[in-house]
């Protein structure tokens, strides 16, 4: 069924992840096991090709199992497994499976003895928890009551009376765990990711980096990339872009860490060929004001933002730095007369150089104006089209001299301010990487 | 297939809400998009029992559509409506509902004139955001290029070639929207739920109303507000957290308006009976920030605020207010002594009263300070625990008073910082509201 799962390689690599619980299928809640998991799992070199949610009902559980074992190999699951009337997985996946439950004196034991270590009544309703399909294995749980289940489901059995065909020719393993993270992480880290590693035979490494861009959208990224982003290749480079900012991953699969780092080191160089001009760092959660901080800091020198308008995006982020030598800190004004007047100055020019040698910095930032965003702008009801900024954006570099920049920035009006807040911080980089301080005659 | 479908039932009710991409598969983005299309789902009184999330693969595409087919009456999914070649939604759609993909020259002019908007060029990619399956109706887009696709899927053709049998009798809408949640929440509203409104009957009324809370824990909030947010009552009262704002929303079904803005009114007035004291406004959007300018506005009174340490979040969201007379400004610095040095002041009290008369603010609000927040906290690898930080308070009156409080803030690091901000809003709001000047003799 799945074009991503291979009959020919006895090494099974196909995974679903799945989530069981109403308050995630109401929205009452947000699913983050399935992320942590797919995590972990692409870490262990397992491609997670699906996530499924699914209401306490145990129709659809069955379903959902027998869906999962007709198009993957491996399936961890997370919830359901509490003892009120709710919780439907072990008499799901014994109907998947085709078995019986019974009951286990062991995982007793192991339930009687989390409430009598908290010293608190047991309920004739968590022997339920005791009860596993025939042919599963407990996956241990030291922090909480209900063990997991490790059982296979085989393809035969999982299309057994809805006509699904045999569609799949490998059995499909099923870890069962509890939707609590902080039972749920220990568990899979325990117990679930080394049963893995003996699965897929040990030996695969896996190692992924992420380039960090900005300054142009995607569509214009992937064309200068061309086949650089097939999914064919080796390493795999993926896009992805959050309000406005490109993130590049690599991900190398191989023998051994120094053969994975050597195939990423050779994928970035190939990759700066082509869009090095757009290029600020490496990390996940590497910004751009990480990269000026690094740059002032190789510098010693240090910077102040003004920020004018109805935003003040840069304030915080680079505040969030930390302790840095590089960053004096921030205004917030909504007019020029109004940092002309706070500073008791005859000009915008002497306000901004005042305010530059009182906070002691090198270098001044300053934003003019990040514009007022409207409510049905936001809602975008009106469907009057995206809103475009005139911004100007101004550097005072150590000597004093003020370079400008005006320019035009469009975007949806959630992510437009912070939007013109990276504008500033790449023409600020700009600026800096070219600054030649006037020569003294 | 599944146990909630009524095929007795002309009204067709479950869904199942799919996302598509690649990054949240991988685990590389969290996927909130499914959450808030279940909340708005089940406000239409429509049921979701299932969340699929599927890799940018043709073929597992093309599964997941024809598994949703058999198994619910209803599809909301999101993402890959882009230009790359990533981007598989349309054709895969085409291919589950047996049909070829046609050029719209309607879509291609809303394309090319979001371009021409931005002032950017077109890439030739763009082109194929204008291919629809032939018997789909497009769903306008204002907020970006992609163009939603509605269409209809039968079982026949969904069961074909994959030996599925015909599982339901029922043909199942999708409606595909893109992945962006800027560009996907507009078109849900404007869009998608008029049309499933018809879906079910279209008579029907819904109204709803949020009302938004800041100072306690979901659970507190639960077991104070008791039966009122039982599933089974009318309104209904939903719950949802998010960087310790509580949202309750209440929505009413009837057969007019004001049948249910009456409904909507007493229920408010009920919740207000247990939980006034956390309440701080109604809307969606509806912020402390919002409520302080209310308040100043209604006084004719403004406010500056300083904020010491490693994040300056309230700068960004009063400036975020738009012009109103209530707001001077903001300045974030790194420690007091900063503060001292930067006002040339010989004590930090003078330093307040000096920025706060340059800012002509008639109250200032001071934030020491946020603290700085390690990787390896974000990160959460080591099991630590959660940190707590210690924050001072300040806010001057009017008439120079200060008042201050010291708190513990706890939380989970991600959103330890504007979890302070929110707690110094509240301070705020309320030494604001007890305010009484100093009488003169």
């Amino acid at each position: 069924m799945s074009d991503t799962s291979n009959p020919d390689n006895a090494v099974k690599r196909v995974a679903e992840v799945i989530s069981i619980g109403d308050e995630m299928t109401s929205g009452a809640r947000l699913d983050t096991n399935s992320q942590w998991l797919s995590q972990r799992l692409g870490e262990l070199g397992i491609e997670v090709a699906f996530h499924t949610t699914v209401a306490d009902t145990l129709a659809n559980n069955i379903d959902v199992f027998r869906t999962a074992a007709r198009r993957v190999d491996l399936v961890v699951c997370t919830g359901g497994l509490g003892p009120t009337r709710d919780d439907l997985t072990r008499e799901a996946l014994a109907e998947a499976a085709g078995e019986p439950l019974e009951f286990r004196q062991q995982a007793m034991d192991h339930i009687e003895s989390i409430f009598q270590n908290r010293k608190r009544p047991m309920s004739e309703r968590n022997r339920l928890q005791a009860m596993f399909p025939r042919s599963s294995q407990m996956i241990p749980n030291p922090d909480g009551t209900a063990p997991g289940i490790d059982i296979t489901i085989h393809p035969s059995v999982a299309s057994e009376g809805d006509n699904l065909g045999d569609l799949s020719r490998h059995p499909c393993r099923v870890f069962s765990l509890p939707g609590v993270p902080a039972e749920m992480k220990p568990m899979f880290d325990a117990s679930v990711a080394p049963a893995i590693m003996d699965m897929v035979g040990g030996g695969q490494v896996i190692r992924s980096l992420v380039m960090k861009f900005f300054g142009t959208g995607e569509s214009d990224m992937e064309s200068r990339l061309g086949e650089m982003i097939s999914r064919d290749r080796m390493p795999r480079v993926g896009i992805t872009v959050s309000a406005a900012t490109i993130s590049l991953r690599i991900t190398a699969a191989g023998q051994s860490v120094d053969q994975c780092d050597s195939m990423l080191v050779d994928t970035k160089a190939e990759i700066l060929t082509r869009v090095s001009d757009l290029y600020y760092g490496d990390g996940e959660q590497f910004e751009q004001y990480h990269a000026i901080d690094s740059m002032l800091q190789a510098r010693k020198e240090s910077l102040m933002v003004v920020e004018l308008g109805y935003a003040a995006p840069l304030g915080d982020w680079f505040a969030s730095l930390g302790e840095t030598p590089a960053y004096r800190g921030g205004l917030s004004l909504a007019t020029k007369t109004d940092l002309q007047e706070i500073a008791g100055a005859d000009s915008f020019d002497e306000a901004i150089l005042d305010f530059k040698s009182r906070f002691g910095a090198d270098w001044l930032l300053l934003v003019s104006e990040y514009p007022q965003i409207r409510d049905d702008q936001i809602v975008g009801q009106k469907g009057c089209g995206l809103p475009m900024a005139d911004v100007t954006l101004l550097v005072v570099s150590p000597d004093g001299r003020s370079q400008i920049s005006a320019t035009g920035v469009g975007g949806h009006p959630k992510i437009l301010q912070s939007r013109i807040g990276k504008y500033a911080m790449q023409f600020l980089r700009r600026v800096v990487g070219e600054y030649r301080p006037v020569p003294i005659d």
